[in-house]
């Protein structure tokens, strides 16, 4: 609601005052002097903004980790001296390729963005990140098994396009808002938090055809603390985080004087939710105290413990079999596992709804995802859930030339089919289908451009076939579980024979043989040398 | 002046307030409640060092990124319990090894830890990171043609014993302050900037001797505007932050109506310092424009620029042949050298004395070292320049069992040696004497123990044989000077074939063999696939 105003107020505001139709916003909350006195006026005007804007800046999943102030950009000056000049990719003119813009780069995104023929049309991808990670391995990068950049692929290696191609490009930025009336999205870039001081610059990017795949957020249930204490695992800088932490209480427990209690609170890991990356970290923790941490961190190997806490089932996707695999897997190699319900999460302990305590010195939380706040503030048809509700073409119904897909996107009720899971899988084939859609329907029959693929014939829609679950469970142990559902028989399978499986997939799936090529050397690296435990 | 104080109070309390006297100070500079009654009047008394303290943070070489505030400590919490009982690794006892004390993990400790004979000492490094860098391969880190753990060896493979034996440790912290008399070094863990909350942690360790090295900072001879504004070039996330401020530029620049002059602000790479590093990272970013941003960033590579500003001459220490060769081939490459000296840096635009002004995107300086704030506070002898002062056997006169090596360190003016360079070459040369000074002179006469190698025979003294220098320029092309000294004859060559030496040089330099094989690996698929532009 706070978003749709601003981008509202935001749009009118060149009707309202054409001294201030800057393209880019500029808004303090911070600084104290004002070093341009034509910006007063503006000032007083945008102050109403600001508060609704950090509640964007919170909702676009950073975490605990605020911008801590706006400043005045030298970009505003420059836009400034151009009188009225919107900063915007205009509307395609006749004559032009249409231009496709793709909100994200997950799954779902770097799919379509591979496979989208660039000689029909024009590609924008606007995404916070310049590059998609391969999220099944990320647990690896935890603890040094495989390194950062070897699961992280550019999208400019996805798409050269958006590199070389005139009309097309990739924008470091935050989609803020649609209007899809305009046909036009949003757009704020900062810097990502990385603390480089770069100041937020907003401009806005007409389009013809909208693919929204902007991913979801951790679901946190609104339980007190988990935002500020704990590690999420969906991005690199999540990985990061997670690593330095388990690095530096390894470190700093050995410390002189460093009581018992506190050695065990400092490396006591604790792990809440046993779904496959819950599941999968907890491996590969274990993994790493039983090779790594015995040899390296000698002194206080005894009190690094790794519990695993699930109010329900561990792997519930998977078959009974296998799931009781795993659980003996994981207890034989040290995870501690506890059914029970997190109620509130202090700085070092965290409290279970039973009363009982637990101090952690590292608490990794994955727990699922939900709908973002940028996904919440969106008015359009949601499907159950709250994502955004497409028909069985994965479109927007109610608005045109709008596609979603992967977690943001579900189908809306009277479709008659179920809202699907949150994966990797999902999100690819969807990505998967819409080039088809694009590629052989939509840009065969020159209706690429806004406004004309209201009537044509699309084909056959989107049907999800399930190919299978995988997860490593550490010490050279994985499940494959091949059944289509989970009451539908089919193979499935744990041990090393699985292991080696779920390695050579995912090695496979890596999208660039670049990728490919440092994956394995890491895994050889891994076996030879041990896992680097540099802390940078 | 300030830390020496802070040290000598803190030792002193327990005398003063035996409820006070744990081992953890805790102070408060932002905390607006006191959860424990007890401690309210500990922080009266520890007020007054809470301004020093800052001081002491500032002198670590945090740059621009302070610690924002302190609380008190679970660990602190913890002592209390445990009555009067001090956080320290307390003095040896008879039948114990002797203990050495190495403070730093750069070339030259990393080279003494390396070297020293494990059966005959007991081994502590305290270090603010738990690695050594291979500094002369950094500045091909920050455009990704190395990656950064291929350049940097974590302290336990450089010493396994760190890790394993029961008397040795490594304690990832910073040294504040040195009592020579009591064999004391006082230390402080803090979660070394990467804002994962962890508080400050103070210790002290005993030693029987100790060898600082601990390096230098970067000199910045008090310009206005520099530790703000411009990237240092010396650790890790220097070039961590580097590469990140790279591709944002390379990207936000691409963003709808960012005008001309502002693209070329962004895009406008100013290095100052022509040395060795200042040399190889423009080189390194001209290869990078050449090879990536031409292919990667097609929209804006017609903005990108580098300016060299030294306000001597480039390679001062090289054969006037070689400065020669360096100084056509750069520009050749679109490296602009401009001679000026730096006023003020401003956030996007610096001064120089001339009056003109260069707009930058990135700003890097790398004009050299001096000595450190923690240097500067020890009341130990200085050779001219203000390093630690130390004989022909890297003694430091005055006060015993205290050595010093590598940046920090400099001959005393009645040696009537020269301070030799802060070159990677020289300390690690010390670290190999120092080793065959414990190894072979100090342990094998039981000399080991604290007060007991007053009137041993020490050897021969030290004697620093320069080898020759080496810089790449960029494009396959690098110098190789092996003369001497700068008047004395030698061989001298620049180009392809210095460039294989080169690498192969640092190829053989590089510590362990897990680095070795992927700096050949990442100069492998650089060739190959390019250079990863993911921005992580």
């Amino acid at each position: 609601m706070a978003l749709a105003r601003i981008s509202r107020n935001w749009r009118r505001s060149p009707g309202i005052n054409t001294n201030t139709n800057s393209s880019i916003i500029p808004f303090s909350s911070t600084s104290h002097s004002t070093s341009n006195a034509k910006t007063v006026s503006r000032i007083l005007y945008l102050q109403s903004l600001t508060k609704a804007d950090h509640m964007n800046f919170e909702g676009r999943g950073r975490g605990r980790h605020g911008i801590e102030g706006y400043r005045f950009g030298h970009a505003m000056r420059i836009s400034e001296t151009e009188n009225f000049h919107y900063a915007s990719l205009e509307p395609t003119k006749p004559g032009d390729k249409p231009r496709v813009v793709v909100l994200g780069t997950g799954w779902g995104a770097c799919r379509f963005l591979k496979g989208i023929d660039t000689t029909i049309y024009d590609i924008v991808c606007i995404s916070p990140r310049n590059h998609m990670v391969f999220t099944p391995l990320l647990a690896s990068t935890c603890v040094g098994t495989l390194e950062l950049r070897s699961v992280t692929e550019p999208v400019g290696r996805v798409q050269p396009a958006l590199a070389k191609h005139p009309g097309s490009y990739f924008y470091l930025a935050s989609c803020t808002d649609i209007d899809t009336k305009k046909h036009e999205v949003y757009c704020e870039t900062d810097d990502n938090n990385h603390g480089l001081g770069y100041e937020p610059y907003r401009f806005k990017v007409a389009y013809d055809k909208l693919v929204i795949a902007s991913g979801a957020e951790p679901l946190t249930f609104g339980i007190k603390g988990v935002k500020e204490h704990a590690h999420f695992l969906r991005e690199v800088s999540h990985a990061q985080e997670i690593r330095k932490k388990l690095l530096l209480n390894l470190m700093v427990s050995e410390n002189p004087g460093v009581s018992e209690e506190e050695k065990e609170r400092m490396l006591h890991c604790v792990v809440i939710g046993g779904g496959p990356t819950g599941v999968e970290f907890s491996g590969e923790l274990s993994d790493f105290i039983v090779r790594d941490v015995f040899q390296r961190y000698a002194h206080v190997k005894n009190y690094v413990r790794v519990t695993l806490i699930e109010a329900n089932e561990i792997l519930s996707s998977f078959d009974v079999g296998l799931r009781q695999y795993a659980m003996k897997h994981l207890t034989k190699y040290g995870v501690r596992l506890v059914r029970g319900v997190v109620k509130e999460v202090q700085p070092q302990k965290l409290i279970l709804s039973d009363g009982s305590v637990v101090p952690y010195g590292l608490l990794v939380w994955s727990t699922g995802v939900g709908p973002s706040q940028f996904i919440k503030s969106l008015h359009l048809p949601k499907s159950p859930g709250g994502r955004i509700g497409v028909d069985e073409w994965l479109r927007v119904p109610s608005v045109e030339d709008v596609f979603a897909l992967g977690d943001c996107a579900g189908f809306l009720e009277h479709t008659g089919r179920q809202v699907l899971p949150a994966l990797a899988q999902v999100a690819e084939r969807e990505g998967k289908f819409l080039v088809e859609l694009f590629n052989k329907k939509i840009g065969k029959q020159n209706a690429g451009r806004a406004y004309s693929a209201k009537d044509i014939d699309l084909g056959d829609p989107f049907v999800y076939k399930h190919l299978g679950s995988m997860a490593s469970v550490g010490r050279y142990k994985a499940l494959v579980d091949l059944s289509q559902s989970k009451d539908a028989g089919g193979v499935s399978m744990a041990g090393f024979v699985s292991w080696l499986i779920w390695r050579s997939a995912y090695l496979t799936r890596v999208l660039s043989w670049r990728n490919r090529f440092y994956v394995a050397i890491n895994w050889a690296t891994t076996l030879v040398f041990g896992r680097d435990n540099t802390r940078i």
